[in-house]
């Protein structure tokens, strides 16, 4: 595997997958795979779980490690192609990726979209001026329209939780009071669609009508608009907040009729909950259903390390 | 030893001090104690020294160490139970140490007291969540009420110093221009009303009258409101400002009366003079005593890693 | 070797080269050199490439590395001699380098000059007070008036890539929109009239009246006013721009024409282009330069982990 950045990135996710596994068993068995090479993370915005699991993950592997906050430490960068750079810019990526390139063996960029314009932030400037001109192997720490370690992380989460061969797997939206990026749930129902097609999950999507995700990532999964209609017979019940991709950015209700409670889950096949954190309780999930055994958000934030450390095994291998 | 957050965490003090001199003797004699595990240290607020003591410790022992500065490099973190989080708090401490917890083996944690409202300030939030959610040990890298890492190093550098078998040890108020904490002087009484009760020290304490220290960590100390007469036949001169703990968070005056000069030090017994730094100097302390031959700051200082790798070893053999 | 901070602090310059070369060939011959030993890395400014290349030349030898933010991460340092600290600095850097040379085997500190007082910038306040107080060796990375390892990785970088035996090196000032130190044009002067000295360079300075370097820096290198005629027959472009010496840290000029451009390239002896980055594209120098073979502006930066890794072994060696 080279860069890691979306699921088409993926050669063979049995491979992934066995690695996965082996990893969550024996997390250090590989530590001289790591030696003498160095993980750059880059991080545009603010992170904690992403920052912690994959600097986690590279320990085991024997990784030596570099984190950049880009806004702090750094300086702003420029990415248009021929600027002249008389502004408040003081780098271009071009040469800001590429002297980065020559540090580290492995880079990992975390960034945001900025929710205005969404042209922009669907073509991915800042993680593909990475790939164009870092010359590495570019790990994605979650870009503006994607979290493939989330998504990974997901996968093996619902695997190791779901007994039932063909479990169905519910995406719904919850309120939320920021406008937030369709990274995750984009990635996830990337994935999803990836497992459903293979035949190993049922994968559908509710959300209210406005919300639909962009059409490459929602695939051919089947949308309930009745969030109490998708919930019945769930054994994964997945729950995030977007902005919404069509009115692009935008907040359009922030009623708490959709959020997750004990009484929705009751229709479910005795369904786990799951969660990408942060999540705000009472607004996106009732602390009923996140403190009870249903839900798994603390095994699918472990195996965040899981995700990482396996993807960069796949990275190092070549 | 499992927490480590007030002298009550340590089961055998006598013990410690033992590793913390073979420590001092041989900072690299078990680099196996922390292969394949992880420290993370969570800072609230600043710090310097113990920043990067703990971080030299943990090399010391062949510990990984992951920083995360949770103000500028996470989010702000909800601690109400029950909240319904539609503000401006985007994690629950209960997830975010959890999680946290999930990535490392041993957490070290950096807060300090808002120091408007007493009680909330002394039953220290924020510790009490790390050490309710986290499932890790926890590290106390100062809080709101304690600083045991550094009185840890007072009592080692306070023994290495004195060669009489009891010395008189004096912690003195001193002025300084911003409202501080009470965490170190609480933290010391405790550790030295400690040692007093063992027969190993004398302790006395001395302030302007309405900085008594809680009545938890005066203890039985003696409290004397002339200073030149606490410091009389004195080994060990102590000082450190604090904001008022009956007044709370106030400070009730700013006259240079109390700072330590010279020519106090002449009333003691060729006493040492220590401070846990950072210090205002001719404010808290002359330059006149703090560059003399009697200050032993920078060997406290130095055992800020004597004593941060003694715990994390205690910590490590469980 | 124990400081690095400026040309003056090589006791041999040919063994530092011989040792860079080795280095360039095998990174990590010497993984126990750095063996129990802490490399601090304080900054008190932004930084991207010094910050990454000396992490990455740390671990390439071994070393376990600590990094400091000062402004963000600590606090405010007071330097006056025998200051009544009563205002907004927490501690004196005398007290702060002293402790951070008990945590640490090496020290590197970044600063940059304030650009108004230039007496003050010229006495390096910041860098001799660590080396003052710190009790350890100092790598400069980057100071107020030099930055000898981007020097370093220069002279490196142009020993590799100009097989003519003795060649023709310009260091032209060029356009930026904001005013800039002198630290990168003093140090590369104060390198090339070594080299010159020593017969291995021609070396010529171009820049506007009024942007002359000080004299102890700008040496007896010529100085031509005329930026074509300086470029006629060179093997070196190295841009650069400066604020004013002799009127202290103001813009004298702000037009293109100074701009490194192909045409002017033409007028060399196929010259290669250099810059320490970060560059504002088609301000300092037009895209059609800096993107061309003729630029090694990649070679360079990457020497920048060579230049330091040779120095820290030369530090190490004692």
């Amino acid at each position: 595997m080279h860069h890691f950045t979306a699921l088409a990135d993926v050669p063979d996710l049995g491979a992934l997958l066995e690695t996965a596994e082996a990893v969550s068993r024996h997390p250090h068995s590989t530590p001289a795979l790591g030696r003498h090479k160095t993980l750059g993370l880059i991080f545009f915005n603010p992170s904690l779980r992403t920052r912690l699991s994959s600097q986690r993950a590279a320990h085991n592997l024997g990784l030596d490690v570099m984190v950049l906050n880009a806004g702090t430490e750094g300086w702003a960068l420029e990415f248009g192609d021929g600027a002249i750079m008389d502004g408040d810019k003081a780098e271009h990526i071009k040469d800001a990726a590429a002297v980065m390139g020559r540090y580290c063996d492995i880079l990992g960029v975390r960034t945001f979209p900025g929710l205005k314009d969404r042209e922009a932030d669907y073509q991915e400037e800042v993680l593909e001026a990475f790939k164009r001109y870092a010359g590495v192997p570019i790990l994605s720490l979650e870009s503006a329209t994607r979290h493939p370690l989330q998504s990974l992380a997901d996968l093996i989460t619902i695997r190791m939780h779901t007994p039932v061969p063909k479990p169905k797997v519910v995406l719904t939206w919850a309120p939320h009071v920021r406008a937030l990026p369709q990274a995750v749930p984009n990635s996830f129902a990337e994935w999803m669609n990836g497992a459903a097609a293979a035949g190993q999950v049922e994968f559908v999507i509710t959300h209210p009508p406005g919300y639909e995700l962009a059409p490459a990532f929602a695939g051919s999964a089947p949308i309930v608009y009745d969030q109490h209609k998708a919930f019945e017979g769930a054994h994964v019940i997945y729950a995030k907040n977007w902005s919404s991709y069509t009115d692009y950015g935008k907040i359009l209700i922030q009623s708490r009729e959709w959020m997750v409670t004990p009484d929705k889950m009751a229709l479910t096949d005795q369904a786990k909950f799951m969660h990408c954190l942060p999540v705000r309780r009472n607004v996106v999930v009732a602390d009923a259903v996140i403190d009870s055994p249903a839900s798994i958000i603390l095994d699918q934030a472990a195996n965040r390390v899981v995700s990482c450390q396996a993807v960069l095994q796949h990275m190092l291998m070549g």
